[in-house]
């Protein structure tokens, strides 16, 4: 029975591929899409934005390949591992491709022997996740990561990373945001005095982090049943994991009988403090909460750890508002590099992650919703006729205008009607309109028409690319 | 015996595999590489150069994702398909690497039943190549394409394309070039009046393609050889695809007893007529030579191709100079969004892409011969102290600049030397100093230091901005 429903599903198999073949689907790959013109012009404002900030903080730019030996991901992201796109062995190396920027710029410092460097690096990345599209959450995203690599005092480039973030998400005007820090010391040291053994800090922060998709209910009874935890310790992580606060909380922390007895989360706590004093210095304290329940899910993270939420508000525009998770998340790495040294030397990292998706979600919603027309050219004039068999003399025009750096279009006609031609203007947002005519070519002068106002004057034609220049210089 | 050696085989292989873990390699995949800061910095300024000219030109920008669905993707490019890279079958949908950005627009202009757009699209596409890295030939590369969509009148889409190409490789100042051009449709016309069959066409059109690289007499016996052509027709074609000139080739074609009687080849001389006309009004036909070796690879071109060549010069920076084939080609294909649409409504598509690896290495090389300098950073200003105990004074003062929009960075050092404050600027071209001590602080003043030239002056906190913006205004 076996061999013949193996026979029957071989032949369905084989009738499947032959449908297959002939609907052939025309679509983009599951969780990714293409960009339109409209939406490029929405991310290239948000990535300007973002570009602009890592360069005010004097960072290089690098970019690396989008995919990797296998082996150079292998072991660095825990349980997502699985979520990994491999490539089809097709003779030679064996490759995957990159599931975030920071293990390849790891590779990249251990290769080159860069100890110190502070660098950006905008570039998609491959999860093969659940795609929530409509929350912006894709299997091809981009990610804009800005790190500081060396070794330095402590808490100073951790600082700047969180004051980063700040500046994005206000440059970006998103509405009210929130940054949570915490410390994987601290967990750890939490977990150890919570009674958690040293062989399960990994998977018990793997449950800490899901505290913000789940109640704590259910979040103990994986701890408790699925991972073993005694009823008591994870009710003492209960209580922790309910605190956050700011420089009073870590006070309160450092005086906890049993907590201040634990190496790590001492240091961690008296790190947390110092990076509270640089955050007062740079004024972004009040946006920044020291939250115990923040864990984060790669198993990379060393000491500061952080995650950037939009916090939910009244928007005029939306009705129902784009429900977004973090929007910017990062913390402190120190081992990574050595685990590619041959040597086994580490460069202490920090860095952040800005999820540009989530936000591009947001603020695609919010064009939409209002009237506001966008551009997608950026073309100052046509060059257009008004009688027939001028093709020859708008090439001629519109080559000059190229040659002198404007930015300038004709109809691929020969011979267009001018309503066709202004009517191309008004749709793609043209401002002016170079026409050449029988009448013009003998004066030696170009009409230049306004389209917004209709406004028509001759300008002698070796004035006109200035005359352009000037009616089109604001942007 | 066979099955002995096939034992040790893999026996040795398991070895081998072992050995490899041990020694993990630390390397980017075979016929990639990282770009470093430095070579970021050049490749953006051939990027902008490229953008400018196709934002010049009217163009809007599109992206698509990095892989496609695998049938997209096949029966496109003809003998190069074994070039693509696949992705492993992980379950769910089969997936390839693009392979250029040709196909993927041809899919989105069908899955979007577009008909018109003009728009350029910057990515990398991904071919299982031989990489010949020192003559910048990857297997990850970036291709910058521009193309026109629509139905319009004959070869005014075509002679723009030409066009940009002439304004990107003048703007690049590559030294001198030369774009050739030429038709399928005379290609096909020509090989009809030789005697070879229809069935023919693609394959010979193949050797064709291989005369940059070979001489004649290899490509003609591959033709006789391989491909079964009779002596008489290859001889006829070698007598054809010497020709190369300019508009009176055409004429003289056009009266070539045979050629002028096929209908395929009629056309396709009266519209390189036509192209020739307007490249003259561009101001350009000079360095545009109508070449009927000019075949190109591709399969799915159906009118004019073209391919632009750097011509050898001498060169002063560069002892041997960089051997680079063309660096920019591209065509007309009418028939490939049909392909996609269910149908099979076609959408006629004249584009160029620009290859950008080749044009990169180029720079490279010149700008390493050279001794310019190239900043990787845009910082203004360094924010420094001379004293010990300022780093609270720094990182507020620092937070200010960055709060006003100027590019700043500090040490990530509590008691930074001045000497290190000043040797970093001069490291990375940071032009001026803001010097914190406890006299400027009570007197309410920054000293401000131009590097260059040592001077130093107290500027008023207040002023401090406005001073360090008037002192960098010129990039």
């Amino acid at each position: 029975i076996a061999k013949e429903v193996a026979k029957l599903l071989e032949m369905k198999a084989q009738l499947g591929g032959d449908e297959g073949k002939h609907k052939f689907v025309l679509k983009t790959p599951k969780g990714t899409r293409d960009y339109s013109p409209k939406q490029m012009a929405i991310r290239e404002k948000v990535f300007n934005a973002i570009i602009t900030c890592f360069k005010r903080h004097g960072a290089e730019v690098i970019d690396t390949p989008v995919f990797e030996l296998k082996e150079t991901l292998t072991g660095k992201y825990g349980e997502d591992s699985k979520l990994i796109y491999d490539l089809k062995d097709q003779g030679g190396e064996l490759l995957s491709l990159r599931y975030d920027l920071t293990v390849p710029f790891a590779r990249y410092l251990a290769m080159n022997k860069i100890t110190n460097i502070k660098r950006y690096h905008i570039a998609k990345v491959y999860r093969r996740d659940n795609p929530a599209m409509t929350r912006g959450r894709y299997r091809e995203f981009y990610q804009c990561d800005f790190d500081i690599a060396g070794q330095f005092d402590p808490m100073i480039p951790d600082a700047e990373c969180l004051k980063i973030v700040h500046e994005i998400l206000s440059d970006l005007q998103l509405g009210d945001f929130l940054i949570k820090v915490n410390d994987r010391r601290i967990l750890d040291g939490m977990f150890a005095v919570c009674g958690v053994s040293d062989s399960k800090f990994r998977t018990i922060c793997s449950s800490v982090d899901k505290l913000d998709k789940m109640p704590w209910e259910e979040v103990r009874s994986e701890m408790v049943g699925e991972k073993g935890l005694s009823p008591e310790a994870a009710d003492h992580i209960g209580e922790y994991v309910q605190l956050r606060g700011g420089p009073d909380l870590i006070e309160r922390l450092l005086q906890d009988p049993k907590l201040s007895q634990n190496k790590l989360a001492k240091e961690g706590l008296g790190d947390m403090k110092l990076l509270f004093e640089y955050l007062t210095l740079f004024g972004i304290a009040g946006k920044i909460s020291f939250d115990l329940s923040l864990a984060r899910g790669l198993d990379y993270y060393t000491g500061v750890i952080f995650e950037a939420v939009l916090l939910q508000q009244e928007n005029d525009h939306v009705e129902e508002p784009v429900s977004v998770g973090s929007v910017a998340g990062g913390g402190r790495y120190d081992g990574l590099v050595g685990m590619f040294d041959p040597k086994g030397r580490k460069v202490p990292c920090v860095g952040v992650s800005i999820g540009i998706e989530r936000i591009f979600s947001i603020l695609e919603q919010r064009v939409e919703a209002s009237e506001e027309k966008i551009r997608t050219t950026e073309t100052q004039v046509l060059v257009a006729s008004a009688q027939k068999k001028l093709l020859e003399e708008r090439l001629k025009l519109i080559s000059e205008l190229w040659d002198a750096g404007i930015k300038a279009e004709v109809l691929y006609k020969k011979n267009p009607k001018l309503l066709n031609q202004l009517q191309y203007c008004e749709d793609t947002g043209i401002p002016l309109v170079a026409i050449v005519g029988e009448q013009e070519l003998k004066d030696g002068v170009v009409k230049l028409r306004v389209v917004a106002t209709r406004e028509e004057v001759n300008v002698r034609r070796e004035s006109l690319v200035e005359e352009i220049r000037m009616r089109t210089s604001q942007p």
